[in-house]
């Protein structure tokens, strides 16, 4: 059900001007593939349409967020935008994961009765907002009551056929590479849940970077495009389970191993005093459960410097080259000290 | 994220058989338009990924329902499989009401961790029987715990371009029709909410009609289709909300009125004892607040004989001509006893 149909009164007010006018909107992939939107969330239909030209391949994904749930809302550094924004970015991580490019957001939007027009509002702005950063349309969903806010989406993708980045085409030698550095979304849970109080603070600028990562996280949908039209990377997925957890899952999926190299892992500062001031070791905070939204892929070693002139080309900060894959099964560290050992990091783990 | 990557241990193998062997399911469109799944849920990637050969037209919705809050499933006339099965199907019945195919279901299910394991698989597996029913795969979503069960999806579909059912094409003349009778889903609410244990019962036969409105609703899947590929059909909705509020968006977005004859309403025995039971009009339990996933439809009048030619070809139960689309943008009821008047029944309101 797209949302208006059902929406009179107040809801009506705020909704209809924030989705008037999308039904039109287009794209064209790089093979003169096109999606057009013929019946957007303004159409109040039961559905969505889009019409597809050309031979393409289609992604979908969902994701579901605890929202009100997460620790630094609760404590009051996210606002109800930020919960909103969030929701979008990390369902359009998975796409941007694929090489695609996001056309849809479909989001779920369910609140307490009791929760002001204005911080509703602010919810789907925020949603909004970070579909206009990605370049899609948030084209309905479902919006109603419930007990307490609840916040899930769905992402829609497209890519040239054959294009997209699966996990499962690492071999052995492949370069293992990631967009950006990791562990800021695990040490700003560290920092703001209870080290901020302490007499030791971080400057301000170093704060916003850690909170950064819960408030304005970005889906590297730019980046996954350069990487799929490459046609140079042979694995690819987001590092939203932490890294470490990224890692195995390209590993069994492909049927390799891994190195690390401790020594390539990219860190921020600011990660790197959080570790010091909570007493933890640097590279599991790097490589365990931290939401992160980076893209972890493989490429043929002869083709790293190749795929580095395509992100230059792009504008895109420099990726990280942070070890290889192996013919044998294990996810090793070399370490600074010159000592290999067992990958460290809690990855994210379901309920068991 | 599709499921399973994040999934170990105990989901690992409630899960793992359930969606195995997936990747490579296809689907072909009437004009020869082909849709594969290149990877699917058992791909265990970031999304699902489908490839569409030739120009088609891709539908998405989503709808979250109240599963546990369901009063039914409140009072135990509900398990677990059958929230799974009505969360699946509300999704798939807004691919029928664009006349779409499903291809694919992705299915949200966040459960309390006091959760035991086969209640957990029971929702699971009702989803995925309500998806072998309409032939499409679910492809993943997003499975883990919070506070309270929690379902949400998104459906997706394609319809061959240009024949998406819209719900702004009806024009003066055409005649109102829908595949079946409603009122059913109220009537259930009433009859098991409190009238079940009044001294006058229903038959066990007319109990279980009501109760399947919710334990085993379906998706008009095949009726979709054939109103669609028909080329007949001016507009098309689902009846989720209700009849009337049907008739009203089909007819503000067409920009007409309709006339409703109340003696063409089709109305099943169980729906007209509850209303005798509870005291109640008939024709606003008809018309009202009543999730029946019927499909509400217009068809020029030269058309429909040609229309229920193709549905009786097709082994669909005849459809109903409950009236006409008029200049005026009045909703009437020609009532039985020859007076017209406005059109009864409180319509779904979203909370205002």
């Amino acid at each position: 059900m797209v949302w208006r149909a059902r929406c009179v009164g107040r809801l009506a007010t705020i909704i209809g001007p924030m989705f008037s006018g999308q039904t039109g909107w287009s794209h064209r992939l790089t093979g003169g593939e096109t999606i057009r939107l013929l019946a957007g969330a303004d159409a109040q239909d039961d559905c969505a349409v889009f019409r597809l030209d050309g031979v393409q391949e289609l992604v979908v994904g969902s994701d579901y967020v605890r929202g009100p749930k997460f620790g630094l809302y609760e404590l009051g550094y996210l606002d109800d935008y930020d919960i909103g924004y969030y929701l979008a970015m990390a369902n359009f991580s998975d796409i941007a994961a694929m090489g695609a490019q996001p056309i849809a957001l479909l989001s779920v939007v369910r609140y307490p009765k009791t929760m002001p027009d204005e911080r509703f509002a602010q919810v789907l702005q925020g949603i909004n907002d970070a579909c206009a950063r990605v370049g899609a349309p948030n084209v309905g969903g479902d919006i109603g009551t419930a007990e307490r806010l609840i916040l899930s989406a769905s992402a829609v993708g497209v890519v040239e056929a054959g294009r997209s980045l699966l996990r499962g085409g690492a071999r052995p030698g492949d370069r293992l590479c990631i967009t950006g550095p990791t562990g800021v979304a695990a040490a700003a849970q560290k920092y703001f849940g209870k080290l901020d109080v302490a007499d030791t603070r971080l400057s301000p600028q170093a704060e916003e970077l850690l909170l950064n990562a819960w408030k304005r996280p970005q889906a590297l949908v730019p980046e996954g495009r350069s990487l799929s039209t490459s046609g140079l990377v042979t694995s690819c997925q987001d590092s939203s389970d932490g890294l470490k957890a990224g890692i195995e899952s390209i590993a069994a999926r492909s049927g390799v191993g891994f190195t690390v190299e401790e020594d390539a892992l990219p860190v921020v500062g600011a990660v790197e005093e959080v570790a010091k001031l909570s007493d933890t070791e640097l590279t599991p905070l790097l490589l365990g459960d931290s939401v992160d939204f980076q893209l972890i892929f493989t490429v043929p070693e002869e083709h790293v410097e190749e795929l580095q002139e395509i992100f230059a080309a792009h504008g895109h900060s420099a990726f990280h080259d942070i070890g290889f894959a192996t013919e044998e099964p294990d996810l090793l560290l070399r370490g600074s000290d010159g000592i290999t050992r067992r990958l460290p990091g809690n990855p994210w783990r379901h309920a068991t």
